[in-house]
């Protein structure tokens, strides 16, 4: 790790570096998406070691401020566009500001007779087809996620067009007499977007997903969907809800 | 996205390959840490187009199977070391398996006067030092996660040296009669790691870390600690817990 000296302060020179930039960033002297000097300049300017320059840009990365992309530099990032909430009761559209507009689009569907095994176990399909949603979810115009989702297909009929049409799932299992469900499990990964997904949510090559699998059931316990949603990691944050257990 | 027919069947060529890769990673035949075939000898192989090849292995990516590094190809990865669940009173020990081996290190701690504004918030410093302290994680050898933590310095007078003693911040803030604690917010991120970062968790250049950012309080809600810890998304996933609220 990066050593530093155990002065009674903490302040250090790459921390008051970090502090300028994080100034001309927040009063949008360099906007989203410009490129920061390189190392080189930004020792210059500030007469230090590149070392210590290194130290303030990996602060800034480690805050989520401005993103390193191999080969081309160092870059403003866009901040977060969306906190997603995950609790038992809450959906997607809970966690948007009331100014903002969210939309979902459905970018393919499929019943499948035999789909992966895990779905099969989640959902307890035990021989029943399911049927896979594939949508991808903007606010304000920016894709915030993509999601692939398989539910019972019988528990659902119709569901493609009824989505098609409301462009939520929560309004649409709503007019299939489904006006309740909770989450029942949920497990958060990381990883790089692949070429596809990179496409589909407008993303630099390389860029990090989170990966949210989750299992939705009905309040009695039945399985309804299961499935994984991948967030910018740019753009969005995940918020935990903890339900204190006295 | 990628098209796919709206086959009954679900099944395709793709996914075909992806089983046999799946299934050869599996069974020892290509071990972790090997790279997998190119594109050109993959499609040989299965006497099919690159495109199909390209489908599969994004596939095998998105379950985190294997990994690609830019420039250098597509490799297995280790496979996932440890779950930590997210719960309002979870401790990191809890989610390894009992025949597993856990050690923390202490690498830094400091007194700082003025920390960064945002754990003056979160802690209610209001004018008191906070205590820093950084620290690896590693489960049978493997590092598992990079935290850094400020604690309201005067609620745990000598921590620093009772965690290099005991190596658990859990069992050292027992012994200053810190019995109970509970997690007060959780947000998680991710992002590329680093380099002090890949160091510190023995990863490559461009491993993406998961990032969880949370507060501890006192049962009677006095904030105790604030910090984030990076964990290699390789090697971690997030299990989070759900209370349900009847």
């Amino acid at each position: 790790m990066s050593t530093q000296s155990r002065s009674p302060s903490g302040y250090s020179t790459w921390r008051l570096i970090a502090e300028e930039l994080r100034r001309e960033i927040a009063n949008g002297a360099r906007p989203v998406g410009s490129r920061l000097p390189s190392e080189h300049e930004l020792a210059e300017r500030f007469g230090v070691h590149r070392n210590t320059v290194r130290q303030a840009v990996a602060g800034l990365v480690a805050e989520g401020l401005v993103e390193s992309r191999r080969g081309s530099g160092t870059f403003v990032t866009q901040g977060t566009v969306l906190v997603h909430r995950i609790g038992a009761r809450t959906r997607l559209t809970d966690s948007i500001g009331p100014s903002s507009s969210a939309t979902a689009q459905l970018l393919d569907w499929a019943i499948e007779a035999e789909p992966e095994p895990r779905v099969i176990d989640r959902l307890r399909l035990d021989g029943r087809p399911a049927l896979r949603l594939e949508a991808v979810r903007a606010v304000d115009g920016t894709p915030v996620s993509r999601a692939t989702s398989w539910f019972v297909a019988d528990l659902v009929p119709g569901l493609p067009e009824l989505f098609e049409r409301l462009g939520t799932v929560t309004g649409s299992l709503r007019e299939l007499g489904i006006t309740d469900y909770v989450r029942s499990s949920t497990t958060v990964g990381a990883r790089h977007a692949t070429a596809a997904e990179s496409e589909d949510l407008e993303l630099p090559p390389g860029a990090v997903l989170l990966v949210v699998r989750s299992l939705d059931t009905l309040p009695d316990g039945t399985p309804l969907s299961f499935g994984s949603t991948r967030f910018p990691a740019t753009r969005v944050e995940l918020d935990v809800e903890h339900a204190l257990i006295p």
